[in-house]
C-alpha cells in the first residue's frame, strides 16, 4: 500500500485538522493519549527481534493505523559494512526441573530467551546451566533484557529471585526455535508534501515485551503521522519502524540517494516514561531541528534537557555517521539506561502513561510546525519602521507602557528580516514563542510590507 | 545660524577644555549637575509634543547654551514610509462642572490633555464625557500622559481620584486647539571634527511636562555638546533634538547620505533618575559604540545594566532599522517604562537630580574618550620585549613582586599591537582602564617604540 | 657534548622507558620526586645571577643527569633590542659593625646582596647606608630578594628585624664584586626526535637562593628530559637553561629561524610548591600545547586553574611577544607573586616537595603524551557504524546498560574522524581522557577502520 493514499490516513488527518488548528486542545489530546497506551498495551506481548515474525506482527498492527509500506530484505544481503543477519523466530522455550515444571518459560514472557538465542533441546545440571543464565543481582525481582545478535549462543533470562530459589538437580532445557535464512523487515510510511525534502521519523521496532523503549516511541510516531496526514505540509515526512542498528543500517545502504533528501529528522525513543522530555542535538548540534526543538523545549516552559550528541544511544548513531552526517537528533523523555527499569520486565505497559506520550507528541508536532513555518523574509520598507498604525497593525492611542507581545513580534520580524535571519531565529533573539512571531510575520506578508524569500 | 561658529559655544567650549583635562572635577561637575537642572526647570512647563510650538520654544532655549540650526519641514512632506502630519498646537483646554469651575485645566499641566486632541467645544453628561478620560487606577494620584498622533480623537487625563469625586452632571469641555497644515521642527548642533565621520547623539524633544523623559536627556545632550566645543576631535559630533520617531524618521529621509557618515552614535534618553546607568546595544551588537559603552561602565565600577538591542524603546528603532543599521546605541538610567513614573505627571523635576544628570553626562564623556583614543598601532620592536628601563619607561629596581598599572600597560599594548588590536580591544583584554592603555600608548609613541595606523 | 649522545641520558632513557610505559608507577615517581629535591637543595646554595660563575656551575650540575651544550655569549653582543649586559661575579659581601660583627653577610644567604650590585668599600653612617638597605616591613623576619641589572647601583637586603636592631653609628660596608666584560651562560640539552619540529621547555636559572622560583622548575625539567630520552618522540624536545628575559631574549636572537621550527612550548616556574598546578595560556590562547594542558589537568581531576595569558610573568612574555607569537604557555603552581614566600629567604628547599615536584612532572609528560599523540585520522568506513563485533572490538552479549569507556573511545573516533578532528579533538568533546581515545584509535588502525593522517 502507497502511504497517503489510504482512507484510514486520510480521514484521521481531516479529523486531526479539523481539531487541532495551531495545538491540540486538551481533549483531543487526552483521545490520543488514550489511543497510543491502547497500541502499547497490544503491541506488548509480542516477541519481536532485530528479524522475525513479531516484527511482522507488529508492522500489522501499525499499519491499522497508517498505511505502510513493508519491505523483506533477505538474510545475506550485504548493506553498508553489515550484512543481513538470519532471521530469528521462536516457538517455544522453558526451562523444566526434575518435578517437570517450567521454572523459566517463554510463554510467561519473552524476555525469558536471551534474544537470538540458537535452538537448544538438552538435559543438563543447574551447575552446567548456570553460565546461560542472566538475572539482575541488584534488582533480584526483575527480568533482565539480553540478546545476541552476532554471536551464537544460547541462554534465558530470569529474576534472580527466581534463580536463587532453584535446587540442584537436572533441568530439561529447551529453546525451540529457528534461525535460518529468511528477511529483516522494516516498514515505512509516507506523509507526502509539496517538496521532496523530507523530514524523517525514525522508531525502533526491535524490542520485545518493552513498554517505553520502544513501543511507545511506535505509539508517538503513528499519532504524529495521523496528525500530519492532509496538512499538505511543505516537506514529506518519512516514518521509518525499523528494528534497531540493522534496520537503520540496512534502510541507509538501501536509500543512500534519498538520504541526501532528509533536512530535518528525529529519532523517537523512551517516549512514555513519566521523567521530562530530553533532546540530543544532532551530530552538526546547531541543524535546524536542534535548534527547532530546543526552542519548543525552552519556549513551553516545560522541564527538560539539551544534551550534545554522541555517538552511543539511538538510530542517531547511523543517521549520523560520518559518512551521512545527517541533521537528525533524538527525542526521548528519560534517556536510555537512565532509569532502573530500562531493559527489564518492568518497563511495562503500566510503566508508561497516556499524558507522558501526549506530551512527546505535542512537541514532536509543535517541531513539525517550527519546521513547517521557518522562512526567511525581506522587509520590502527596511529605512526606518513602516507606520504600522496606518496599515490597522499598530495600537493608535500611543503613550501606554504596556507593549503587546504581538507587536514586539511585528517589530522584530521587520528588524531583522533582511533575508539573512529565519523566524525561528527571530523567535530565538526576541524570546517570544515561533508561533506569535509567524504570526506577525503573516500580517505583515498581508500588508505587503514582508515578503517570503524562496 | 551654523553649529562651531557662534560665541557661546566657543567660549564654553575653551572653559570646559580648561576645566577638564580628561575627567571633569569634582567641583565642576556641580556646577553641571545646577545646569543641567535649571535647564530641565526652565523646560518642563512648556507644552511639547510631535510638532507645534512648545518645541520651536525648547529649541529656542537649549540654543541659548549650544548655537542650533533648526529646520522646519512642512505638512504633508513624505519622510521614508511616513508623512509629516499636521501642526498641533494648544491655546487652552479645560472641564467645568456645572458650576462654572474647571476640574480639568490644561493650565495647570499640560499633561491633562491627550496629544494631537482635535478641538472640542461641547457639553456633555459625564457618561458621554467618560470615554474620553484616561486615568491610572492603580496609581489613583497621578496624571497619565497619553497621545493619539495618527487616529483624529480628543480627550483628557486626569487623576483617577479626581475622576472619582466628579458628581453626574453636565460638563463643559473645551479643547482649544489647532491641528493643521504647517510644520514638524528639530535643531541640529554640530561639533566640527578633524574628518567628517560622525557621531550622532540624539533625543527626543517631543514630550511635554515629563522631566526624566526627556528633558533630562535634553539637558546632558546639551552639556556633553558644550564639553566637546574646543576639543578638536577626531570626529564631528551631530546633536539631533527633534521628536521622537517622526522627528527621526524625518531627519533620517533628509540626510540619506549623511547618515552614511555615522561611525557611532547615542541615543539619549531617562537621563536623570535616580537608578543605575542601562546602556542598550546597537543592532549590530558588537559596534565599537557597544564596546566603549560596556567598558566605561564596567571599567567605572559603577552599577550598571547592559542590554541587548530590541526594536522598541527610543529612536535607535530608526537608526537600527535594517535598511540604515547604524551603530547606535542607547543609553538611559533606569529604561522606559522601568519605574513607575514613567509617563505621568510624578516624572517632574523633583524625579530627577543634578547628581544623576552629571553621572550619565560623565558616561557620555568617558564614551566620547574611547572613540576618540581607540587606534590601532605598530608595535616597531616586536622581537621579544623592547628594554623599556633603558627608555625610561620602567622602574629599574627589579625583584619587587608589586607591578605597577602603568607598566604592565605598557607591556599590553606592545604586546597586542601587531596592527590588528585596537586600544580599546587592549583595555578589555587587560582589565585595564582605557585611559591607562592610551597613556602608555602615548608614551611608547614618544619612545618611538609604537606608529599609529591610519 | 651534543644531545642524545651522551651514556647518561641514553641509560636514564632506556631505564625510564621501561618502568614507564604510558604513566609512570607512584614508586618510580617516588625515586624521582626525592631525586628533585636533591637536585634543588644542591643547587640552593649557588649564588646565581643573570650571569657569572654561578649560572655556570648550576649548568655543570645540571648536567651530570642530562648532556648540556652551553653557549657563552660575549658583553656587549646585541640581541634584539638589548645588549648582552657586563658579567657579575660576587666573592664577598658585608656590613660590619663598630665592634667588627658582620651584621650582614653573603656568606650566610647570597640574597643579602642586591643582584648586580656594584663593588663597594666604605665606611658610613647608618643613616647614609640606609638607603641602600631593603626590608620587607611587613614580613619583619625575611630577606628580600633585590636585583638592579641596568642601573648601576649597590645595595643589600636584610630582615626588617635585623635592620631595627641596629644601633646608630658607623658600619663598614663592602661588595667584593666584579662588574666587567665577560659572558652570559646558558645551556641546552635537547631529545631529538623524528622530526625537526621542536617541543620547547624552557626555564630560568638567574634567581639565587630561591627554592622554588625556579630550582625547582629547573629539576623538572631536568627529569622530563631523563623521561623522554629513548622514547623515539615525534617531536625534537629542547630544554632550554637560560637567565630570565636577558637569557630568553640571547637565545631567541641567536636562533630566529630555529624559532619557527617550535611547534608546541612551556616555560616551567615555581615547579614546587604545595599549591595546585596552574597553567597559562600562550598569547594564541587556542593553541594546541593550550588544549592539551588544560585537557590533562581537567581530565586528571586535580584541583587547578587555567588563567589566559599576560605579557607579564616568566619568558612566555618573550616567546609570546608579537613578532614571535609562539605557542608557549607556562605552567606552574602557584603563580609568582601568589605566596608570600615569593622572592623572599622563606622560598627555601623546605618550601618545595618531592610530592609536588613530581605532580608537576607528571602533568608535563602527560602533556607531551598528548602533543605526541594528537593525530588525525580517516574513517575508512564511515556510512554507519562498522560492525565492531565481528572484529572482536565490541562485547557481543548485547543489551546491558553499561558501556564500556574502551568502546565509547571507539564510537567516538569513529564518528569524528572525518579528517577535521584530532584526537586531542575528540577526547576534549567525548569527555574522555586522551590516553583512552588514543588506545582507542589505535586499535582501529590495527583492525583497518581507520588511516592515519599525514
Amino acid at each position: 500500500m502507497t502511504a497517503g493514499t489510504a482512507g484510514t490516513a486520510g480521514t484521521a488527518g481531516a479529523a486531526g485538522a479539523a481539531a487541532r488548528s495551531g495545538t491540540a486542545g486538551a481533549g483531543a489530546a487526552g483521545d490520543e493519549g488514550r489511543e497510543m497506551h491502547a497500541l502499547v498495551e497490544r503491541l506488548y506481548p509480542l516477541c519481536r527481534s532485530i528479524t522475525g515474525d513479531g516484527v511482522r506482527r507488529t508492522l500489522d498492527i501499525v499499519g491499522e493505523s497508517v498505511p505502510l509500506r513493508v519491505r523483506e530484505v533477505p538474510t545475506g544481503t550485504p548493506v553498508l559494512d553489515w550484512t543481513v543477519p538470519k532471521e530469528w523466530n521462536v516457538r517455544d522455550a522453558y526451562v523444566k526441573d526434575a518435578s517437570g515444571r517450567r521454572v523459566v518459560d517463554f510463554a510467561a514472557s519473552n524476555l525469558h530467551v536471551v534474544g537470538y538465542s540458537v535452538p537448544v533441546s538438552a538435559t543438563m545440571t543447574l551447575a552446567e546451566l548456570r553460565p546461560h543464565l542472566h538475572t539482575l543481582p541488584e534488582q533480584p525481582g526483575l527480568v533482565p533484557y539480553r540478546t545476541s545478535y552476532y554471536a551464537e549462543t544460547w541462554g534465558f533470562c530470569l529474576a534472580e529471585n527466581t534463580l536463587a530459589a532453584l535446587p540442584e538437580g537436572r533441568y530439561e532445557v529447551r529453546i525451540d526455535a529457528t534461525l535460518a535464512d529468511g528477511h529483516l523487515t522494516y516498514g515505512e510510511h509516507v506523509v507526502p508534501g509539496r517538496t521532496s525534502e523530507e523530514v524523517l521519523v525514525s522508531c525502533h521496532v526491535c524490542h520485545p515485551s518493552l513498554a517505553n523503549d520502544n513501543l511507545a516511541g511506535i505509539a508517538v510516531a503513528t499519532r504524529l503521522a495521523r496528525r500530519l496526514a492532509g496538512t499538505d505540509p511543505h516537506y514529506t515526512y518519512r516514518f521509518l519502524f525499523a528494528p534497531g542498528t540493522i534496520g537503520a543500517i540496512t534502510w541507509l545502504a538501501l536509500n543512500r540517494e534519498r538520504a541526501g533528501l532528509i533536512r530535518h529528522g528525529l529519532v523517537l525513543a523512551c517516549a512514555g516514561d513519566r521523567g521530562h522530555l530530553t533532546y540530543k542535538r544532532s551530530r552538526r548540534g546547531d541543524a535546524a531541528v536542534d535548534r527547532a526543538a530546543a526552542h519548543v523545549l525552552r519556549a513551553s516552559g516545560r522541564p527538560h534537557e539539551i544534551v550534545d550528541f554522541s555517538p552511543y544511544g539511538y538510530d542517531e548513531r547511523q543517521f549520523c555517521s560520518p559518512g551521512f552526517d545527517l541533521p537528525v537528533g533524538c527525542l526521548t523523555r528519560t534517556p536510555y539506561a537512565g532509569y532502573p527499569e530500562y531493559h527489564t520486565s518492568a518497563d511495562d505497559p503500566g510503566f508508561v502513561t497516556p499524558e507522558a506520550m501526549t506530551d512527546t507528541l505535542e512537541a514532536c508536532w509543535e517541531i513539525t510546525r517550527v519546521l513547517e513555518g521557518d522562512r526567511r523574509h525581506l522587509n520590502l520598507s527596511p529605512y526606518g519602521e513602516p507606520q504600522l498604525g496606518r496599515r490597522g497593525l499598530y495600537g493608535s492611542l500611543g503613550g501606554r507602557s504596556d507593549t503587546k507581545q504581538a507587536q514586539m513580534a511585528m517589530l522584530w520580524v521587520l528588524n531583522l528580516s533582511g533575508g539573512d535571519h529565519g523566524l525561528l531565529d527571530i523567535a530565538e533573539r526576541s524570546g517570544l514563542p515561533f508561533h506569535v512571531v509567524a504570526d506577525a510575520a503573516r500580517d505583515l506578508r498581508a500588508a505587503g510590507l514582508l515578503k517570503e524569500l524562496a
